[in-house]
């Protein structure tokens, strides 16, 4: 890479690691409430399990921070937030909806879904950068955020048909 | 299912149609916009390309609040608003950068997750609706966006290392 081109790419890769530490300490918050409205144990207890994960995917991204001489500080991230705010309106709007743990399923889904975006775009950045460590803990969280994912199409898809029994 | 569970994912289901329709919408205001600022040609075609395709993407929305009986009209998706926004302020403040291209493709990324995430959940109502015609259109429609994806993680790889030699 040319120089510039490797100075402004570092700090894109710097804002963007921003923007997930907000995220992910947004989603913190987010998930033990999703989980006491959820109906199904199933789901709470995937959103509890998700919960300490995230706890894990945040001091991957302090580490993170550390290898490139950053403070880990995060900044507002609009798109978590509308993502959440969204999950909100569903938890209010479905309260007592036997559809309520669909929708609370697809909100974690949107979720999920943001974080496999930015990860998978952290990850090449790091590896453009010749940041290989930084690298590998970001598949790390990339790979969970996909298997989790994965479990909530499964639950999306077993519970509701589930209770129609 | 029962007539309660069948009738709340009914709502839940149009709730969320009226929001990816909004979306879609959104996304078809800023495609060109990210198509005329980016550098790479291969960039900005894949843009115009995906606008294209959005078209489709909102006559089959329209396709299936038809078959569903109601208008086809969209409500305010913040969570998309938040992706847009974060994709304007990139735009801005790496305007002059040779970073730019990297960041549009991480923001059309962030947006096309956002529909894959929809996308899938709406497959998945419809099917448990026993809508057959919408769930195939709404395969097709995310069938493509997981394509759009793959095909700006290929040029988010590319063209960063080609504009390195």
């Amino acid at each position: 890479m040319t120089m510039a081109k490797a100075q402004n790419l570092e700090m894109l890769f710097h804002e963007t690691l921003k923007d997930i530490l907000y995220a992910e300490k947004q989603i913190l918050k987010a998930l033990p409430k999703m989980a006491r409205s959820a109906s199904s144990n199933e789901l709470k207890q995937a959103f509890f399990a998700h919960r300490d994960e995230t706890e894990t995917h945040v001091e991957r991204l302090q580490q993170i921070f550390e290898m490139i001489d950053k403070p880990a500080r995060g900044k507002t991230c609009d798109a978590i937030l509308g993502i959440v705010e969204e999950g909100k309106e569903v938890m209010e709007e479905f309260a007592a909806s036997p559809a309520l743990d669909a929708g609370l399923t697809a909100s974690a889904q949107a979720v999920e879904h943001y974080e496999i975006a930015r990860y998978g775009t952290l990850k090449t950045w790091a590896g453009q950068l010749g940041l290989k460590d930084a690298a590998k803990l970001l598949d790390q969280t990339l790979q969970e955020e996909i298997k989790t994912d994965k479990l909530l199409t499964q639950l999306a898809e077993q519970s509701v048909n589930a209770k129609a029994a």
